[in-house]
């Protein structure tokens, strides 16, 4: 049954158009940092956003997926989906993964109309990553306890076809948050024509 | 990481509340028709409405499930995770799926917050759902052709804890929104307070 309310009606309503922001990076790069005051300053400007990430996805949506390769695959197809679903509802969509492989992030990509996916590279070096180590992890990583972590013994896929790099090694959260949000006006998401 | 903008924040920002509609019922009860009047009318007095349904749900996110009862469970259990995660973005959303079992469905419910589920029970007698049969699925499923086809050879189980009922044998798909969107008013889903 075809729709009666258009993707654009809704982005009109609301004003803004629905879009994917994909950051990726290593664990403490910065990523939920970024995502978090990003969600503050797009609310603030009256826009609506949504985080996905793994507090809201992976107890719920991909509750029954583990960390096999396969799994981790499954894991970033649906986030996809469902970004795909959010960017559809006028949303401004940001999703927070580490998200290591360039095949699924450009399996994402796929799922939303062109020039409304922005993969932002959140880059940080490894050794930074594992002195702010905030949940713990690279200690774990290192004492042998996670098998398969991102930058000790699984690779990390650097992005190649991204729309923007933020290096929070010498960018603040805020600046980081600033670069995004410079190139979401200048490519005219933030309103709705 | 705590979140700096809360659900009820987006609530206050779109002036309504975030909620589940979920529209079950036999295939040919008007279920689809249901959900895009619902989506027109609400979208007509400013309100930020999606619909998930096999449209957009069954090609995407869950386009790697069968129709075994293992596959149908987890489809809905997917769909219920994702209408949460639309609800907590202050979103109306509305899910429009046959979801036979009781179980499934109330399993869906605990996914929101207590009072943002609506199941809405669309009601018709089987030899109408079969008279009507807009995709010629009933006429397929005598012919032996679609296995465990809901009302035919696999059960439909009655809501007991539905919030409404609409009988699309006797209303019309306009009385029939008029009803969900009373319900909603009277539950102060379109307010933000």
């Amino acid at each position: 049954m075809c729709r009666n309310i258009t993707a654009e009606a809704r982005e009109s309503l609301l004003g803004q158009k629905g879009c994917v922001i994909w950051l990726t990076g290593l664990s403490g790069s910065g990523k939920s940092s970024i995502a978090n005051q990003l969600e503050v300053r797009l609310h603030s400007m009256g826009k609506s956003v949504y985080i996905l990430d793994g507090d809201n996805v992976r107890h719920g949506l991909n509750s029954d997926l583990g960390f096999s390769d396969e799994e981790r695959v499954e894991n970033i197809r649906r986030i996809g989906e469902v970004a795909a679903l959010f960017a559809d509802a006028a949303i401004i969509t940001i999703v927070s993964f580490i998200s290591p492989f360039r095949k699924d992030r450009d399996m994402a990509r796929k799922k939303v109309p062109a020039g409304r996916f922005f993969e932002v590279f959140v880059n940080a070096s490894l050794n930074l990553c594992e002195e702010r180590d905030p949940k713990g992890l690279y200690k774990k990583a290192r004492r042998g306890e996670i098998p398969d972590f991102t930058g000790i013994n699984s690779p990390y896929e650097t992005p190649i076809s991204h729309e923007l790099e933020v290096d929070t090694g010498a960018l603040s959260i805020e600046e980081s948050a600033d670069k995004i949000i410079d190139l979401l006006t200048k490519k005219r998401i933030l309103c709705a024509e």
